[in-house]
């Protein structure tokens, strides 16, 4: 089948192996896999991984190694992306996106979804209803994302909340808070991308604009910069909370003492919820039109790679066309 | 009166000019004054701050400003260092710490007690037992800094924790976790300070022997060096909670990418309760016996900041021997 590699480069493979079900997963043709920072770290050496890349579809289930997964055969799906063992520690305490065994798809251990066809644990699949469009339910992984935050905070519609990036993730964290009845200040690099969120009410400011005075309750960075994090230290209250919601590489002169003087929570943020960010989609509460910034046959990954790292783009996507 | 000066260089004043309480203010004779790492740095240039140094003393109350300070005076007392406006949002929202006017002894806008006599609002006074000796009383400050640990965190016994750091902070907080039924583990670089805690029956380990494994619930960074947050990283759990003691600078290589892959909380703690700290001493839970390394004279400060900072010194203090 068609698929996009890495190998230590970027390749479009023609004849990479089928993937084959274990006894508890389903195959699925995918539709549209997304193109995420972390994809585009991974080519730059991230977590050293080997495979084919993508962690964000929809897709159809075409078999199933097992009985279990036999309802969904035919059914148009998404998946989480944290495989795991159900059995260790942190599964037993229900946090199972911290599997210590789990294999994490395009990610490590395990072949991930921009390929003609995935496998993947049939726990790990949601259906997706028919009034939800391909170019939503690809982006469920990342408003899942976005909903982690809803999650480890308590959001209050009173206190002022600020959000640190415009891109892909900082534009659902935005609306996920906004759909929670808070109304954030998102500070951002690019007047395009800001003007989207404007359009549907929601306050902006670029860096050049920004006058933080350490008076918000809640920061979330989602620039993946050190400067955005120095941005949000310098925006966040004394007790207040900064939340880490894209990785920040080392070596990048982050002075953590202000987090002491000002007794800050920091907290890292990661994989979401699902099910919330399925149903803000049936409900029709978060809208995601203008979210992807363009589409990619499969066959032409390097195109979209690039695409994707262009400053004026939010999500690029890659389709299959063959696969559906 | 006799003051240990930082005018950019440490110097001991003969002359420097008697502090004048203010209506809520007290006038303290200083028996004695610890030095703390904060001081250290101040030396250094940190808080740009000019005056008399030092923030943790014992004393008599020798005379006040207004009515209020009258029972106290003839009385030996603590003080807790944020002077604060009681006006503000934060002192409103009972985080008087974190006053928005606060001035703080000897770090920020106002003299400290490394002189014979200090002014301190009669609000921060609190007295002490006949039953406490004067070196135990000296360490309320640093004291209650380690119980704020306890109000931030959950301290559950039945979970891994462990302290980053065996020097004077780090000591009190493994004490207060010991104190609250918790066996902490204490990574340090000098066996002759872990030697006090392991005679406590606290477990130690040098760094060279600490094999950290990512399974610590709770790590509490007290070395204030980027290689023991580093080692903190390495110990802490996903979903579990670092809380950083001490202030670690900038352009240290710090990583956070894994804070947001494995979800840490990071918590920063500064000042504590002194209630608390002072109770713990009433009663005898927390053994302050081998944490005094030594004493000089005021007038020694030069050679007392440098004790404080070799390797094998715990906590230093200044005696004001006219001040009795």
């Amino acid at each position: 089948m068609k698929a996009v590699v890495f190998d230590g480069k970027l390749r479009v493979v023609d004849d990479y192996p089928e993937p084959v079900a274990a006894a508890q997963e389903v195959i699925v043709d995918v539709h549209l896999a997304g193109i995420c920072q972390t994809d585009i770290e991974i080519t730059r050496g991230y977590m050293d991984f080997r495979g084919v890349l993508g962690h964000e579809f929809v897709g159809t289930v075409r078999s199933c190694g097992g009985h279990e997964g036999r309802p969904l055969v035919g059914r148009r799906v998404v998946g989480e992306i944290n495989c795991v063992c159900g059995q260790c520690e942190m599964c037993r305490m229900g946090l199972s996106t911290h599997c210590q065994r789990r294999t994490v798809l395009g990610i490590s251990g395990r072949d991930g979804c921009m390929a003609q066809r995935v496998a993947i644990p049939v726990d790990n699949v949601h259906r997706i209803a028919d009034g939800v469009s391909d170019e939503e339910a690809v982006l469920v992984e990342p408003l899942a994302a976005a909903f982690q935050v809803a999650q480890q905070v308590k959001l209050n519609p009173r206190q002022q909340s600020v959000v640190i990036g415009d891109g892909r993730l900082g534009q659902l964290i935005a609306q996920v808070m906004q759909s929670h009845g808070v109304r954030p200040l998102v500070i951002g690099k690019h007047a395009e991308k800001l003007r989207r969120l404007e359009r549907m009410g929601i306050s902006c400011l670029t860096v050049d604009e920004a006058r933080p005075r350490n008076d918000a309750h809640l920061v979330v960075e989602a620039s993946g910069s050190a400067d955005g994090f120095r941005m949000a230290m310098d925006y966040v209250r004394s007790r207040g909370t900064i939340v880490l919601k894209s990785t920040i590489a080392a070596d990048s002169g982050i002075n953590l003492a202000p987090v002491v003087v000002n007794e800050i929570t920091v907290l890292g943020s990661r994989c979401g919820p699902f099910p919330q960010a399925i149903a803000a989609l049936n409900e029709g509460s978060i809208n995601l039109d203008g979210l992807i910034s363009g589409s990619f046959p499969l066959e032409k990954a390097a195109e979209a790679f690039e695409a994707a790292q262009r400053p004026e783009n939010l999500k690029i996507v890659l389709r299959n066309s063959g696969g559906k």
